[in-house]
């Protein structure tokens, strides 16, 4: 079972997805120098979280990253810092518009034409500043754009919005129930938006915020209005930063992966733990042959998951899961946080006595003795199983 | 100097002003049981940290806090463990317009006749679960009322709102630049809400949000729309919660208590220290005999600060600072984060030698080794003064 296998329910069909994050903002709300698409939470840009929330779903192809032209070169390094896959970076505009424009070009214009990409039918539009955001939504949007052109996530008004008058004064106030906040993930009929793009006005481009408007004023498309959930808030100010980073901190406490031998008997296993465990905790398994595949384990380590669950049969099961613990920690994520690492032992022959198992456990606790010292907490099980 | 003496620069004149703080929500947006303004943020409830935010302006007379039915208890606890002062708990209806309108009755209404306040010229209406409001929007808003009747904080609007049709789609967006989101604090001329509150509906009471628009509805008063801070938002969400948290750690480490002995010589020194820290620094000083005032200490160590520079030039400093040390210890507040007291010893006599200073400051250190262990860390300093 691959990670991101979840996904094939709510995959819309087998309409081609592109997906483009408009990554240019400045960040002067944050008060501080970083943009906050690049600031650090947990030790890694907000806007590789991002990316990675949208890659691991195997249903968009394409993810365009438009960044403005200072920070290329610093998107680029997190691309490949975070080996981020399916993703161009593209250069922005001076306005978020201008930068959603560039971003289409990629799959339409002549100018790319050294790196076109393949024409999506549908293009997610989703800012790089929300990280939280779910397959769930993305589905959602992608098949009402299928049906109604455009479609965009929507939230209830927190405050009240009002209209002042030029003294300053208030002018009225909006019924706050019979109104709505726009915020992301969007999707569009490719064609739709980018003719819409094409058509509008320079004023559009400089001053509008609203891609759901200019499919409306210029193609005439009524977008679907999806509900959302709280959690594709955009991070904004540095109290989002704060809130963000003890949300990663939950979810990273809160999922587990599971990784299993390519046997038969053990993968069993494996998967039947994934199905019992899915209820009650984010969980990930794979059944992977701990000798050939470093990168793709490197890869599992470096994707900041804390907890473990390693199951096996062999008879070097210590030589194994130090190698585990060896590219944990080539890693680097104990440096900060405690990994939990849970080394399940399958004992499957019939002749193996109980004190052999004893002595497997013993020379465990040793090991693990020695790496909780790095801040890696190694649990043992020894499961006699016929 | 006293705490909150730093307000007497922007205290609108001499107006009786008095603050209604409507906590009677049931944080359903917050997915816990829980109602946000209960929540504990560092271990207090986040309503505390409201009531003190208002609590030390001294301006401001009286504080109503209006809660539901089932929280009073819980409200009265919180009063009585934070000793928060000029409180007045009333019981809230069974909407936020009705919880405020019961707030206004005690200056107003026969019903309270055993407890009547006194009617103040303007009246602030601020959210519970708005902890981080300045005194600055406070004098803002109450001095725009005095002249407009009524004024609210507002904020720019971080996303576009839109209206939807009947069919779910897109109608139309709102330009987000004409509009503002209506944020707290709200002041009002007492009279002029009262009125409103009386003469308005029983739809207003029970589907409105609005302040200021019953006011311009009912009074035909437009308030005036006062530009507030970021840190004027309302805790809404869970990730509100964690931003808060963030927030409170960082302003606690970002604050000093200076505590110095009544002496005239002493006092003065603690009064140029926080002359000097004061751009720096969020710094309060007081002068207090620590033999005498256990309760005001008291209040001083539960007020989360965790800074602490203590001065004075007594023989017996060693005893003294023995006794701030069992007053911190006592609130608990080193039990989850570092305290730091620096001790500043000055020494003013001229007949007293350097050697005698030294002795002192080997009892401290070895003083400062034993409440290192309780997460107390002390800083000696002797200053040689004529």
């Amino acid at each position: 079972m691959e990670p991101g296998s979840e996904s094939r329910d709510a995959r819309p069909a087998v309409t081609p997805v592109a997906a483009v994050l408009p990554a240019g903002g400045s960040g002067e709300r944050l008060g501080g120098a970083t943009p906050k698409q690049f600031c650090a939470v947990q030790g890694r840009p907000l806007v590789s979280y991002t990316v990675r929330a949208i890659e691991r779903i195997s249903w968009i192809s394409d993810i365009i990253v438009v960044v403005s032209p200072e920070n290329i070169e610093t998107m680029k390094s997190i691309v490949e810092k975070y080996d981020h896959k399916r993703v161009m970076i593209v250069k922005g505009g001076i306005t978020r518009h201008r930068s959603i424009f560039n971003g289409l070009k990629v799959f339409a214009e002549n100018e790319f034409s050294n790196h076109l990409l393949q024409k999506p039918e549908v293009v997610i539009i989703h800012d790089a500043v929300r990280p939280f955001v779910e397959e769930d939504i993305l589905s959602k949007v992608v098949m009402a754009a299928k049906e109604h052109g455009a479609a965009g996530a929507i939230r209830p008004l927190v405050s009240t919005v009002i209209a002042s008058a030029a003294d300053g004064c208030l002018d009225h106030s909006l019924e706050r129930a019979r109104y709505r906040a726009s915020e992301m993930p969007q999707a569009f009929l490719f064609d739709i938006i980018y003719e819409a793009y094409q058509q509008c006005t320079d004023y559009d481009l400089d001053y509008g915020t609203e891609c759901l408007h200019l499919a409306l004023k210029y193609c005439k498309t009524n977008a679907k209005l999806v509900e959302g959930t709280a959690d594709l808030w955009k991070v904004t100010y540095k109290r989002d930063l704060y809130a963000a980073e003890s949300i990663i901190k939950d979810n990273l406490s809160q999922q587990v992966y599971v990784i299993t031998d390519v046997k038969e008997g053990v993968a069993q296993v494996g998967f039947l733990l994934h199905e019992s465990l899915k209820s009650q905790i984010k969980v990930e398994a794979i059944s992977i042959s701990l000798s050939k595949n470093d990168s793709h384990l490197q890869n599992i380590f470096s994707g900041q998951c804390y907890n473990f669950i390693c199951i096996n049969d062999k008879k070097c099961a210590i030589q194994e899961s130090q190698k585990l613990v060896d590219m944990l920690e080539k890693s680097h994520i104990s440096l900060l946080y405690p990994v939990v690492l849970i080394l399940v032992h399958l004992n499957i022959s019939e002749n193996t006595s109980f004190s052999i198992g004893m002595e497997e456990l013993t020379r465990i606790k040793k090991f693990a003795t020695e790496e909780k010292k790095k801040n890696i907490l190694i649990y043992g099980l020894l499961i006699q199983y016929k």
